[in-house]
């Protein structure tokens, strides 16, 4: 299998042997990333561009890490210090870019569709680092990871997925892939937090925790904006809370060898009780460690596909 | 022709010959910095701090790019995040960088003048990369360096560079640097925005941009301040854009293969049509392209000349 | 002598045989700093995270430029745009920065006591880059280095250290080291600057200028917040540098080879008179060129020691 494609805008455009062919790439380059020399010389030469115009210390420091052990150059640019604000359009800055020669463009805006744009007016590859409600492709691919790391496979397992599905680029890029890799799904929330034609995508709907945790392999809990409570949007986090997060009571009703996941930053008592985050269930961490692979396979196999 | 400055400060100090040396030198890095692996070990082992104490992601963009494909050690210092805060000196702040031994500075600030009290105060190489509204060398020598490559020289050629002239750096360095390489000059704009003694530096004046087109060769076009619409200063952007706008109607005076260019960023509609941003006679993207290359070379003669 | 500690926390936790190794270390890699070719390949393949969470270009810088001269992969965090904002705890913040498996986290934070749990939280050695008014030992031991360097030895030497005491880190891990190196130390400032049990410490108080300076071979002077003035704390600004400014008068009192020292940046006319900052007595700026040299030396036997 060879790689194809320019760029890596959404889960929802790659096939089950794509996704299988990135995650076995990562694991190649997590061992690269765990040892004690963290670098390879693989893209010496080659310049990353991390184009950040919604702010995201997590994930752009996974792509700069996951590019320095590459040998890349890095460049950071973030919104606030970038000539968007001077009036300057996001194409015009796409096109600035790309006229000096990177190789590659990982960009996270608030505009769903934004690295679709790029991608469309720009030679070089595109990464999604995430793009407003809409796709969050790379914490898919190390949620999937992750997964299959600890399981050995994806297909046939319970995931059930709980939170504010409707605006979760996680959810969504999660619910493609998962899909593809022959995943059983559950999503579960407060019915103002789930799309009323989700289950076309071949999901089951629950409003009740508990049910929704029933005989599940993995469960992924999604972040709460907590800038709700500003917003005066129901439920509150309290009444979110009650509900729905994550705990030692909640928990037992999913199989004895679950999984749980959360994406970060967590809000500790809200998603996701104290005790459940740190405990042995939890593979948030590995996640994390498994986010700089994942971002390594694709600079490797986006840089390699442009030769 | 040996390199033979410490500093490249503005274009004013330099020759024909060394503006012709950095032109000579940039194309060769153009072609290190267009091909598969852009990286060169020159500059390993040499520091080069971006000093922005005015914001441009771009310029700073294009010095750290520069750096990094000497394989020199790039660090990116800006203003809002600097000592200066605290109350510190500018002189101050100079001698502490000195002090940790990078081998060039390069330093964007608002005030004129600031880049050379530096040169003065610090051992190492400095490189003006735009002082208020005084010089902005590495914008003029990527213009000279872009029309060069387009017309084969600079010597003869009818230039025309339209907006505010009397606030503008680029257009300052510029008017410099194409008249030693022997150009025509033609400045057009508002009268307000056209300096009283401008026919002095050998330079045509006119306020039609028509007129001003007529048997041009290049013509460059100059940034507005968008923020003139809230200081509320004649002419507005509105009354600026109906007589000084670039469109394809008055290009028509210019000569048949005229080169349309701007520093960028552009506001479309205000300085130039769309159409015409856009367009075949545009080198808009081939300016930045020589950005990186122009100052790869200067990195590359400023080290040269200081060990 | 073997380097045999995980973390570099504060300056109480080192013995004087320790603080030795560190300047011994710091000395060869001065020399690498100071030539032409300013990298050796150390720490190829390490990765280093500088995480200011409390704004400082100064040391930031130091601490970058130290890291890439070893061929340390860097990342920059600050704390404005780091996932803290989104209300994420330290601890997990430090959790999810040691699952991207970095080498060494550089930590400067507002609160006392931050990196000691960082430290204690992840397996990656932490290097204390100042917390809050606890300790800031990279900067004690710049310092010692500094004097070491002129004087030849630490040992019997009067060190005098000028300003708000209570509330300087600085000034804490100075006291700690000088002390374990055998100077004889005298703190100067007004009552309210000076811990009523500071003499505990082995250090001599004094309220007068003058009088602290008698006999000095090194003053110290500290920085004063001039936040204190928005704040009406007193002593004013004005008040302050009247009784203890250092100026060509009140020096004189002092040895005639003395050292004047400041940690910078510098309120010029406030602690220190503008003709002693730049006289022939001072070595300010030798403690900034010295400063990376030591963060070079920490990085390398932290790295060294967690193989």
């Amino acid at each position: 299998m060879k790689w194809e494609h320019k760029d890596v805008l959404g889960i929802k455009d790659l096939s089950a042997e794509e996704i299988t062919l990135i995650l076995d790439t990562a694991e190649s380059f997590l061992e690269v990333s765990m040892r004690d020399i963290k670098k390879v010389p693989t893209l010496r030469g080659k310049t990353v561009i991390n184009f950040f115009v919604e702010a995201s210390t997590r994930t752009r420091t996974s792509f700069e890490i996951a590019g320095k052990r590459l040998s890349a150059d890095t460049i950071n640019i973030s919104g606030s210090t970038s000539s968007l604000v001077k009036g300057e359009t996001l194409a015009d800055t796409a096109r600035n870019l790309e006229a000096m020669n990177p190789d590659v463009i990982v960009i996270r805006h608030s505009c769903a569709g934004a690295p679709h744009m790029l991608a469309r007016l720009v030679r070089q590859s595109i990464i999604n680092a995430g793009d407003g409600a809409h796709e969050h492709p790379t914490q898919a691919l190390l949620d999937m990871m992750t997964i299959r790391n600890r399981k050995g496979t994806l297909a046939g397992l319970n995931v059930t997925i709980v939170g504010d599905i409707a605006h979760s680029r996680v959810a969504r890029s999660n619910i493609y892939g998962l899909n593809k890799m022959g995943a059983h799904l559950t999503v579960a929330g407060p019915a103002t937090m789930i799309p009323r034609d989700i289950r076309k995508l071949g999901v089951k709907v629950s409003f009740h925790l508990e049910e929704a945790l029933q005989n599940a392999d993995v469960v992924m809990m999604l972040r709460i904006q907590t800038e709700r409570e500003q917003l005066n949007i129901f439920p509150s986090l309290r009444e979110y809370s009650a509900f729905y997060c994550l705990n030692r009571e909640n928990l037992k009703k999913a199989k004895e060898d679950v999984l749980v996941m959360h994406p970060g930053p967590v809000n500790r008592g809200v998603e996701i009780s104290p005790e459940i985050a740190d405990g042995t269930h939890s593979v948030i961490l590995e996640q994390v460690t498994n986010g700089v692979a994942v971002r390594m396979a694709l600079l490797y196999l986006l840089t390699g596909a442009v030769e």
